[in-house]
């Protein structure tokens, strides 16, 4: 059976990125520049000073000035500071010819037009240099990067209304099985209700992918065909949730197949959720997950989220696994290689993971405050409380 | 002067929790429930398979058994398993009066309608029993928990398509400053463009508050005045960036006090970002932050986002820091206790944190990829790699 590492190998070489585009106004937080951002002026385009005071000649040391203006940040100066003479800057302001250090108010006392000064001056001294920032022409984001909420004033210091990002991959979401009904509906007998949908939504969100639910596929063939038909026309990503598994009526591989879906694994060696189902169609990743809570959530954290962040521009899609110290004493017996649902801590003695409560691959509650994966090996381990095992952070 | 954590204390004593709302259809991902969501039902309703196999009597070990009806997930059993029979039972699918154990599918062989099964069976095994994940009445989701994809899954396993939380902060900002001008407009003499304003926004649509961005407010008392009061209105926080230190064309003070708000502080003995001011009315909160970027990312992290975070119904609105290893040395000398911008890093080592590269307060550039702050005391300090500063992940 395939390793989860071979499998995510298959998965990332299928995956292609998406195709640029330029976006207007606000593009969304996390997505990637897709090509070098420039500045289109020096930054500061004039020395300026950083603090409310007196633009002074260095020489003038510890005396009495006289003060020949007042520039204001946005104005510009227009007189000379020669020597014996200041001008009273504000923050911002630029610095007028002559100056070349600025004291702040705090240190100063004001007669008149006179200004003392108290002690001596270094030059340069609460000036930013003219293109400290940034020079005309220079890379200020360089393609690749995330879009943090430095990079929207980093956008707006070099003038830029648009900009070029990888898109949100769209994701279309089918949900399997005829005993499915959507909330609010009560169940019925041998009936429950889907919950998978709109937790697949939402992790596709947090992925920064667009979702879109396009329902329940009833154990018909007809029904899931046309669903299928529809998820593979109008997206990049479509995942089935349930109908995978050996069972007589799951008719999902049947269907992809029908559909054009090259199948390229339906196993993979990993707990829970051992019965993972993907394909492609062209450049439309599919993917069958289990139907089972965890296992469905455990899958799309895996393969699903690697192959949105790909999609998405993200140099390294991932998964990485780094050492985290177990919070509490941690004892396990698996016959795969198992991701288990864990909950990271900031803690007075620094980041610690601890496995959520867990009795099986239904329990969604179990799930509610994961927000991280940790891998446990085949057979039986003991781990003391501080050990590091391998985590994903989600 | 005031201290951070004095300041920090001032401003959550102030902020009130918003009213909860009730949200129809998805809430928003990371808001906080305000009232216990209880499970309606029984969940599972009845004792279910957890794999596509066989519903048996675990007294019939290592034998050969007749199959008596096929049950398919969404179905009820029809037939009672007795002795010497088995009911075929897909995953999902009720277990038959009669039987206590399934056999996977892979560990029997099929003869027509007599099913052999290879070795002993253990009560139980493969049944999830009922109400095992969760009780009617039982409380599933308690106050307080943040929305994770998961909890959307448990909503509609509970019925809910509504759920009470504390709603999104609104919050206003304006910027203040003669020498602003809006990208994509080339910066004229004495002029710079406004990076601040959307960076604030981003800021807060990061911590999972709604901001409207109202515009400049030129050095004139009137405009400002009249943004002020739009502000105050229609937000629960109002921020306001730049004009708070103590330039003579700085009117934000004067026009807060006009305006009802009462000032609790102006300056807190913090790097970078001394002058910050503080003030409600009613309850409003009013910030005006320091013009340049970094003191106004800084400010916003510190002292905003918790007011913000407790406002969203959070239980501890931080910050809270914690201590990560560096990723490499650090040399710094601070007259005020310093937070300096910083980059988390996940190595093989585990979580460490290096500083951004920073020049000053003015640069945006530093903060790119910053994602956590460092807390550095007054004074030099020469620490070495892996040494473990405060850390506040943002």
């Amino acid at each position: 059976m395939l390793e989860v590492t071979a499998a995510l190998e298959t998965v990332l070489g299928r995956t292609q990125r998406l195709t640029p585009l330029m976006v207007p106004g606000r593009a969304p937080l996390g997505r990637v520049v897709a090509a070098n951002v420039r500045s289109d002026i020096d930054s500061p385009p004039y020395a300026k000073s950083i603090m409310d005071g007196y633009a002074v000649r260095s020489d003038d040391a510890a005396t009495t000035l006289t003060v020949v203006e007042e520039v204001a940040a946005g104005r510009m100066p227009t007189r000379t500071v020669g020597p014996g003479q200041a001008a009273r800057v504000m923050t911002g302001a630029p610095i007028p010819d002559g100056a070349d250090a600025v004291i702040p108010h705090e240190e100063t006392k004001l007669n008149g037009d006179r200004v003392e000064i108290r002690r001596p001056v270094v030059k340069g001294k609460f000036i930013l240099p003219r293109a400290k920032e940034m020079r005309a022409g220079e890379v200020v984001i360089p393609a690749g990067t995330k879009l943090t909420p430095a990079a929207f004033g980093l956008l707006a210091s070099v003038g830029r209304t648009e900009v070029q990002v990888y898109p949100a991959p769209r994701l279309a979401i089918i949900s399997t099985g005829d005993e499915l009904v959507e909330p609010p509906a009560r169940p019925g007998p041998g009936q429950i209700r889907n919950s998978n949908g709109p937790m697949l939504a939402v992790l596709t969100a947090r992925a920064g992918a667009e979702a879109r639910y396009l329902g329940i596929a009833r154990d018909d063939k007809a029904g899931l065909e046309k669903l299928v038909r529809d998820g593979l026309e109008r997206s990049n990503v479509l995942v089935l949730s349930g109908g995978v598994s050996a069972g007589k009526y799951d008719f999902v591989p049947d269907v992809l197949r029908e559909s054009g879906v090259e199948a390229h694994f339906h196993k993979v060696r990993v707990k829970p959720g051992k019965p993972l189902l993907f394909g492609t169609r062209g450049d439309t990743l599919v993917f069958g997950l289990p139907g089972n809570p965890v296992s469905s959530f455990v899958g799309f954290e895996l393969f699903v989220r690697p192959a949105l962040r790909k999609m998405g521009g993200e140099a390294i899609p991932g998964p990485t696994f780094v050492p985290v110290p177990l919070a509490e004493e941690l004892k396990a017996e698996n016959d795969r290689p198992t991701y288990a649902p864990a909950t990271l801590k900031w803690t007075s003695e620094g980041l610690r993971v601890s496995p959520a409560g867990w009795f099986g691959s239904a329990d969604l509650r179990g799930l509610l405050n994961t927000d991280a994966l940790i891998s446990l090996p085949t057979g039986a381990v003991s781990y003391a409380m501080g050990f590091s095992v391998p985590t994903l952070p989600l």
